[in-house]
């Protein structure tokens, strides 16, 4: 008997690689946050003497899901302006209210608020970029969520800095004060094409290869983004970023739902990661990401969330369902991303855009415990023909009950160990009231 | 003072109509199964006594939501098969497990799951399509749930009935046997204009005519359906039904993802009831039904699961989460179908289409009290900006705390009262057991 830290016996187990595998009463060994061996429970217990025990009997567990693209703090302005085209959403609602309220204070309250949210809906890393990436730090320590935090760059003046090369300065900061850590990783991240130059976007492309970290960028978002560059520059943002050597595997393009055959050949040629957001795709009426098209050229999508402004939530579970779903239709092929597919991009395909697949994205031996465990028993998922079907198709992120995340059990049965959620509901309402005011 | 039934006492209340309204602090005296007054909490306390007083400090309470397309047996073969062309879906899982199985004892089962699953979700009125409709009824008024159960035509025999004529024979026995029913309502349901002749659909619109019923039929579902339609008979399917005199306000026309500027004048014309399903529609890869267009015509739209084979779910808050975003890529108009429009499609929209909206759809005075309460503490619904935007944007059906049908306190506490939701999952996994065997 070997004396181990934590054993996590599940009623099923999809460990995501191998592909395809559902394993039955199976269990979890977990030592010093990281996973020691996958099992059929009879073994199990004969195996180990865990400190900790845990029993799923109507539960599956899984890796815990990554949220490839976000604005954590904006969580603050949820629902604060809907059913707007993009530039009046931003332009009258967003950037009003970010120049008056953006400091500090609400990049901190914002993100822990969305740390909270992700954690209980099965999200245990999530990629992000906004202003003060310190508080986001801040938020995700104290929430004990892994993350890769965005160094944001934009060319225009903000409370957090004045010009690209401040922008710059404090991202490069921050990254050295991460340095070593284990659960907080960062990448850069620079805005869009038409919010950032040339010369900073090269700074920023020399500057990542250096450092060896992901850089994500907002991509090819609108029909009119693509318009307007190719108006101002003669180029289709996709052919300027390529001038500029930032096309490469290390660059994670954000939205993507303008793409000609000719731009999924060049993305595919340089390994570029895609991020895909269905729910504000749809819900900015930005258009359709073919995301099918993207699969069959070889490239690996991984799927975000975006901001709680423009979704309205930062639920995973609901955007593996759009994902499955919306391909379909827009492939005109019901087999396009099946259940299993929306799976791997919600899990491994997550990590691999974020250059974290060694480490995160699925269950396997030696990789860290970033474990969820969900409640299939309800009467809504019944019968139980396919438990991957049941949890892209029905479930949602009620049904997840336990999170752990580098073996921190940081969930326990609903509740967050790690934040105070009524807490958290009281700031909401205290920035609500500001902002509102 | 005056003595009734119930008092509902909650934060806010959105009523549907009239348009655009949410009251704060607002309460809703119920006697006799009808609303008898709404009005604010302070004033309520000092009018009414009543019988049975619940406070919701923290809820929204609104309209039960209205299911306007669905095949509530069916969810036994929820996850049975994904990820299929509707015509392999269709012939090689589908049907053949229907021809083996379907029975009285099928559909009373699968019906009274789907209605539980409908009620613990805020669903308090379906319509159905399928065989032994008298098996639908049996649940739903075991279940205490409003519906419109469909008396189905089809030109093909089943362990139901042999021909068309036979069909109609016993559905309009069962027609019969149901008049005076308070909560359950017929309708006719003429599968699809490839599966069941003219002289049926005349047959049909002769008896809806006399009998005063709508008609729901599954129109324009796929491109398919179009071509081999125009190819047989020179016709779309439209085109045919016009021919037959079946377009008129008493047609339920369920999908309607292919349509031409013509066809949507057309519809509007005869004023045709379209019931959208846009999750199956998307999950079998049928298309997108121009829901803006639609509106903009002047043509009611209401809102169906489908059947939770190709769904997964009958989950009517996601199903108007997916109606408001998809509409607006679909219009590639970010104003298309604001959340308002979204919850009047699941409300007061489907009341119209059933031909129900004298007694259900709103909160009104005198309407059966048909009502939700919906749960909006929860730190994922925070800052709370706008309570109908949370209810579409961000809530899931497990937020639904409390349903009424009729007066009738069907969901208590997330807890059914007429039925066993643990019998009801034994019974499901028997069926999945004897399917998967």
């Amino acid at each position: 008997m070997q004396n181990i830290d934590t054993l996590v016996h599940a009623k099923w187990l999809i460990p995501i690689e191998p592909q395809a595998t559902v394993y039955e009463n199976y269990s979890i060994a977990i030592d010093k946050g990281r996973i020691l061996a996958l099992l059929p429970s009879e073994k199990a217990n004969s195996h180990y003497k865990a400190s900790e025990v845990h029993h799923f009997d109507k539960h599956a567990l899984l890796p815990g899901l990554i949220n490839t693209h976000g604005h954590a703090a904006m969580t603050l302005m949820r629902g604060l302006a809907d059913d707007l085209p993009l530039m009046t959403w931003l332009n009258e609602h967003i950037w009003p209210t970010e120049a008056k309220w953006v400091s500090n204070e609400f990049v901190y309250d914002g993100s822990l608020i969305a740390c909270a949210e992700m954690l209980r809906g099965g999200t245990t890393c999530f990629t992000d970029m906004y202003f003060f990436p310190e508080e986001v730090v801040r938020a995700a320590e104290q929430a004990q969520i892994r993350a890769s935090v965005g160094l944001i760059v934009i060319d225009f003046p903000s409370a957090y800095a004045q010009d690209a090369d401040e922008y710059l300065r404090k991202g490069l900061a921050l990254h050295n004060q991460l340095r070593g850590n284990p659960l907080i990783k960062t990448s850069f991240a620079p805005h869009a094409p038409y919010t950032v130059a040339d010369e900073a976007l090269q700074k920023v492309n020399t500057l990542a290869e250096e450092l060896d970290i992901p850089v994500q960028i907002h991509l090819h978002e609108t029909e009119d983004e693509i318009n307007q560059a190719v108006k101002e520059t003669g180029k289709r943002p996709i052919e300027r970023l390529e001038a500029l050597g930032l096309l490469s595997s290390r660059l994670i393009a954000v939205h993507m739902t303008q793409l000609t055959d000719k731009d999924i050949q060049t993305l595919a040629t340089y390994g570029v990661q895609v991020a895909h957001c269905p729910e504000s795709n749809l819900k900015l009426a930005s258009g359709f990401c073919p995301v099918q098209k993207l699969i069959d050229a070889g490239i690996n999508v991984a799927l975000g969330t975006d901001g709680a402004a423009s979704n309205n939530d930062l639920d995973m579970f609901s955007e593996m369902r759009t994902a499955a779903l919306l391909a379909k239709a827009v492939a005109k092929d019901a087999r396009a991303v099946s259940a299993e597919q929306a799976l791997r991009m919600a899990t491994i395909n997550g990590a691999k855009a974020l250059g974290l697949d060694k480490e995160i994205g699925s269950l396997e031996v030696g990789k860290a415990a970033d474990i969820i465990a969900v409640d299939l028993s309800a009467l809504e998922t019944q019968p139980m023909y396919n438990p991957v079907s049941q949890l892209v198709y029905v479930a949602n992120r009620q049904q997840v009950s336990d999170v752990w995340v580098a073996g921190k059990h940081v969930v326990k049965q609903h509740q967050l160990t790690t934040l105070d959620s009524e807490q958290l509901c009281k700031t909401a309402q205290q920035w609500q009231q500001k902002i509102n005011a």
